[in-house]
């Protein structure tokens, strides 16, 4: 009923551009599909890396995002835990769980035709309606009480800070606990390492307005990158080193850094997205016992963070969230995310005409 | 009684410089020491690297050597599990027992005056008798039928191979465990890899020789460095790559390679001594899922290894060892041992004259 009509969405056309245009309303494909009608959504640093051309495989043409919260208006022949009319969060990695990395919970690496795929190999959740293949695994229904502005930071934000970030790096009570970069992804690992009763967290940025944010959302202690964090992690821990360090940076010097602030026996887990290499200092580091870790989120946890947002467990989305706007104004939400430097952007949501709460918060 | 005599050592006299010579005869210094009459004594590979000058802190006129197999001669007032007269390994590594590190039994790290001391910071085993500090926690009784040549690859190699490759790298059932370098290390990761029943191991080395040592303790397939060991790998798992890779030699090259071999959600244990940084690829290796650990031996595994050696359950030195000498041989053997690629020298084995064991098998 759907098919063949036209709606909005964030068209990448090739480096440097994008334009928030009229394609075809996507339909069913495959039985395993849904079609989910976009209520909220937002900008990753990964779509502004893609709009500049930095990841290669993204084809001219495709509809950008792959974070969302909607409602599905239309499912294929196969698809058995989600039926149209349900409120849900559209994850930012499918799994078609047949293969062995989805069996084995490592969704990120599946192998079956999922992964990351929206916005990236198909059309993604910038846009009016978005088709999520592998529905069954790869949409969550939302529990009550989670609005869809916090709910679409568990798109990939908070999965990816709690996996990537917290469960990699081992966090454990009474341990001291270095991020390395307060952005989104920082903030939601300082969050979401609270929930291993840390001793201190200890988070690092050059803006003060992201140090502010990780205050408020639970760090101890703030340190700019343009002072001395080595030296103040040195200070704090009797000269030994953190436990778990973060890296949520993404170039190779915060990288090299977070290796220098490890204790002896302790763990670096790197989130950042890395498009350089960096320099690993085995001549110092091979003696002291250090575990370097790398990942790509599966969502694995998805579930279990939407019901600790339902019980409040974890920050609501006003902590993070910076600017509001209606998803029609898309062009301008890149504009700001993508001088947040200057704007002070942190998280950019976007709601659709239908997305009650964001008309009612905005 | 058996002080102010004079004995015979191996003394490092600064880079280059070594000479088998009078030096006095150790003894108990500290309540907690033992002194051991050296029946066996090896050579590592750490040890020429002192020699070369690459281990600056070791002082002029220290006593070499760091593994060792002896009769307990002496022993301090506070000391409670040896006495004079009981037939142990030394070990590599001391333990104060009392520190932090030490209580997590990450002996190698110890911060109580333990860790690697002999033959670096102290005077070592590459000597008649050596004095062992905090010798309840350094030195192990040798259960009955392990021979003084069997027990002494215990004091660091093979501990070395099963904590910091097999156990850091969680070798498991049914694994595909790619080992890169078969010298003696690389042979024993080898051996104790197959305690967990990995599905296959593949050993990579430039020497045909130590490729045959790696068939005979266990390797199922093996593969010349000189050749292409990375597309064997992916060759044999339908391009995956291997759940761990073991680097056993300590150069940038051979780490680099590991981490191309190693599968998503895989593990490299890096076991090699470094002198030089490496190129991490993050570019490559922030979305692959890579854990990369490095370590210091502990020896916390020594009494388990020395009960499964015991047992039968870990090869004969036999299939290491590759030359004997005379503990008076000392330079002979250091000048064998320093030209592996032209003598083949894998494990050589120094026993004292009152070495019973060494005397009758050479």
């Amino acid at each position: 009923m759907r098919k063949d009509v036209v709606m909005k969405a964030l068209v990448f056309e090739g480096p440097g551009r994008t334009s928030w245009q009229d394609v075809p309303d996507p339909g069913i494909k495959d039985a395993a599909d849904a079609v989910v009608r976009v209520d909220a959504v937002t900008i990753c640093g990964t779509d502004l890396h893609i709009v500049k051309g930095d990841v290669p495989e993204v084809a001219p043409g495709t509809v950008l995002g792959h974070e969302a919260v909607g409602e599905v208006v239309e499912v294929g022949g196969d698809v058995r835990t989600v039926r149209p009319g349900d409120r849900v969060l559209v994850s930012c990695i499918a799994a078609c769980g047949r293969c062995r990395f989805c069996r084995e919970n490592r969704y990120g690496q599946c192998r079956g035709g999922g992964g990351w795929t929206l916005g990236h190999l198909i059309d993604g959740t910038q846009a009016e309606y978005v088709r999520v293949p592998f529905a069954d695994l790869s949409v969550h229904p939302l529990p009550a009480g989670v609005t869809s502005e916090d709910a679409v930071l568990l798109a990939d934000i908070f999965p990816t800070a709690y996996e990537v970030g917290v469960l990699n790096g081992r966090v454990g009570p009474g341990d001291t606990v270095v991020v390395v970069g307060a952005g989104p992804i920082g903030l939601a690992v300082v969050a979401t390492a609270k929930l291993y009763s840390p001793g201190r967290i200890i988070a690092v940025d050059l803006a003060e307005s992201r140090l502010e944010a990780a205050r408020n959302v639970g760090a101890d202690a703030t340190v700019s990158a343009a002072e001395d964090p080595e030296a103040l992690v040195a200070d704090l821990t009797d000269g030994i080193g953190a436990d778990v360090v973060v890296e949520a940076v993404g170039v190779p010097e915060a990288f090299e850094q977070c290796t220098r602030m490890v204790r002896p026996g302790g763990r670096v887990a790197n989130v950042g997205v890395h498009g350089r290499p960096a320099t690993l200092h085995l001549e110092d580091l091979w003696s002291k016992d250090v575990t370097i870790t790398t990942g790509l989120v599966d969502t694995h946890s998805t579930p279990l963070l939407l019901r600790m947002m339902a019980a409040g467990r974890l920050p609501a989305a006003s902590a993070m969230v910076t600017h509001r706007f209606e998803l029609g104004q898309m062009e301008e939400a890149y504009d700001v995310f993508s001088r947040a430097a200057v704007t002070g952007a942190l998280k950019v949501v976007l709601g659709g005409p239908r997305h009650d709460e964001i008309t009612t918060a905005g």
